[in-house]
């Protein structure tokens, strides 16, 4: 038996405690438990074979009142420095996979600053904002089978391209390579056809929080996205942390939504809100380029959740809904590089270096916490993500 | 040993044996052939337990070569009258399931009559067809989870209306409830991320097709849609024919597309078309409304493939993709209600009723051939939904 280490400052205390999968050289994947530095192995602290899997997807269909029970047991064993040794590994030495089998994947759009920037970058000659947006909180599917875990490379897509100044499109490696930062929800326990799930039912079917950038070729998405969406310009990756924090955690950085006017339909009424007080920072190579304000999101997560299963449509295991890019009203709260340079004409300095859009080798780390319940923050770790050239043109 | 009989006249014979999941009375969920108006056992046939499970994604991962060695002993069997009598079923005694597990579902736009039709009845004001139209299969990502098997009950799903005179949404029961008439492809053996699929690779990855039917709720999806393309107005449900015809068996199908003005780029070249000379019928309550022009589609499936893989994403074994709603030019052939009805201004003879939108109760088939190696057509069989009342409102 042995003490977990837990440094005061650090953002995984036992507040937090979140899953993700891990292997080690000797050992296979299996979902493990971050504390402090450390991974624990819940196969082998709790015994249990549930956790001897490479995806938490078995263990978030158990429900909340075992992802509750879970939570006591893993903070009864350290607080009484009863870790089994073997079931303690440095952060240091492990490898971090995909914590979870995406089921379905829905990316909403859900930051009104956001909608408005890219309203009036993507439709200058319209109103930025539809007239469905404050109605109902609009999002579409994504691809699931390319959402990838942090760290994983990523290839700059190639596709067609057109700017206003070409009568036809080209073909080629993207020009504009953007970033999203977002918030993602996952989902632990589903639902049948024919059901829905109330806001106020988001506990009891969502399992936890991740980090999510999702990839963004401006170029290849501005050709393509009429009249049904965004396709290429999305679908080549979506990078989420490694580890998935329980919205147990999370309760402490509940907060109200902005004040939505007009006052949405019944089924979007929240008793009390999802919307949650969360702290991003966005770095480029190093150099801090912006400070998403979560709290500032239009539409909370329960809400997103409703309003994806009101028509009826089921609901599984493993599916991730994200919050749309966070984008604050400042322009250093702006979460994506379009924002932030305003389609490329208003470069940024990262250190020597001006920026519009990503060039191969540059890298972007997403970094998130919230309020804890101890006074100290509770950290999501961070999503990675380094540029590598198109594989051919 | 057992001969199987196959009717002269039937659309099921030797030159299609199209794969399914059934079961019966006594043994669970397992791949069969139907042959005839039988189904094999394959797992007893063949004595392969591969098939012996409630998919086909094991069989189908396994590849192009292996697709021609099973379709061959299945063949000899038949032909040999050696089909062991454990391992055939009378299809009557059966009941189908989902054929494959979904992994994404993309659903395309490749009619142009249907492009142009929607067009202008979505967008009155503007030029109907967008000017990517022609450059690219114009497509989209649905929602996996809910692609159900022919004969589920379609639950009329419920949502945000809002007519032109209205200044707000309401809320209720879809009032245009509609069909989408598709042909859709699966794909066997998927590819890593960062590669791509060239057209010409089509019959290396995809295993089979399937008749699709792409429930729509016309007034949700009208209010939804802008800027980010369908969501709840389609994710309700998705209905998919049991059996999956091998493209194996397609090969006497194969056409050339309608003449593409513009040459499209190389990457969306094929050196000879996976476009399809395929007869489909539609019935609403039993009375013939409609016969979808297939052949008539601008983008066939290789072309569609290799778009959605041409920004590096990957692809897996299960992924679905369909055709987009198949219309012709002339009335007839068109292949949504939206379309027949012209937005339900000219309602339809049903028998004694007149139909725009589908009513609870009503019930649509949708069956499909297409041209054999024997002189004979090869069956897709059928997809049937029945509409049932929305659970509440």
């Amino acid at each position: 038996m042995t003490a977990v280490l837990i440094p005061n400052d650090s953002e995984f205390g036992i507040d937090n405690l979140p899953y993700g999968v891990f292997s080690t050289a000797e050992a296979a994947e299996r979902v493990g438990v971050r504390v402090g530095d450390s991974v624990v192995d819940l196969a082998a602290a709790l015994g249990d074979t549930i956790f001897d899997t490479a995806s938490l997807n078995p263990f978030m269909a158990q429900g909340r009142n075992r992802w509750i029970d879970v939570r006591r047991q893993i903070t009864e064993l350290i607080e009484a420095d009863a870790v089994p040794a073997n079931a303690l590994h440095d952060l240091g030495t492990v490898n971090l996979h995909m914590p979870f089998e995406v089921a379905d994947y829905v990316d909403f759009y859900a930051s009104e600053h956001h909608a408005r920037n890219l309203g009036r970058l993507f439709r200058p000659d319209s109103e930025p904002l539809m007239p469905n947006w404050k109605h109902l909180p609009v999002g579409y599917h994504g691809r699931a089978g390319t959402v990838v875990v942090s760290g994983t490379e990523i290839i700059r897509p190639s596709g067609q391209r057109k700017v206003p100044a070409q009568s036809v499109p080209d073909f080629g490696p993207s020009r504009r390579l953007d970033i999203e930062v977002e918030m993602g929800f996952v989902v632990g326990v589903g639902t049948p056809l024919g059901t829905r799930i109330n806001p106020d039912q988001f506990a009891e079917h969502v399992f936890g929080a991740v980090i999510v950038n999702d990839w963004s070729a401006r170029d290849i998405q501005a050709w393509e996205y009429v009249p049904l969406g965004p396709f290429l310009g999305k679908s080549f990756a979506t990078s989420i942390s490694p580890w998935v924090v329980p919205m147990l955690a999370l309760e402490p950085a509940r907060i109200d939504t902005p004040l939505q006017d007009p006052r949405p339909l019944p089924y979007l009424r929240e008793q009390r809100s999802w919307a949650l007080d969360i702290d991003i920072v966005v770095e480029w190579n190093g150099h801090e380029v912006s400070r998403p304000l979560y709290s500032a999101m239009y539409w909370s997560p329960a809400q997103m959740l409703a309003h994806i299963t009101i028509n009826g449509a089921s609901s599984r295991t493993g599916d991730l809904f994200a919050s749309g890019t966070v984008s604050g009203p400042e322009q250093e709260q702006r979460g994506s590089f379009i924002e932030l340079t305003w389609d490329g004409t208003e470069p940024i300095a990262i250190g020597d270096d001006n920026r519009t859009f990503l060039q191969d080798g540059d890298e972007v780390v997403i970094t998130v916490s919230a309020p804890g319940s101890t006074g100290r923050r509770i950290g999501f770790g961070e999503v990675r993500g380094r540029i590598v050239a198109s594989k051919s043109s």
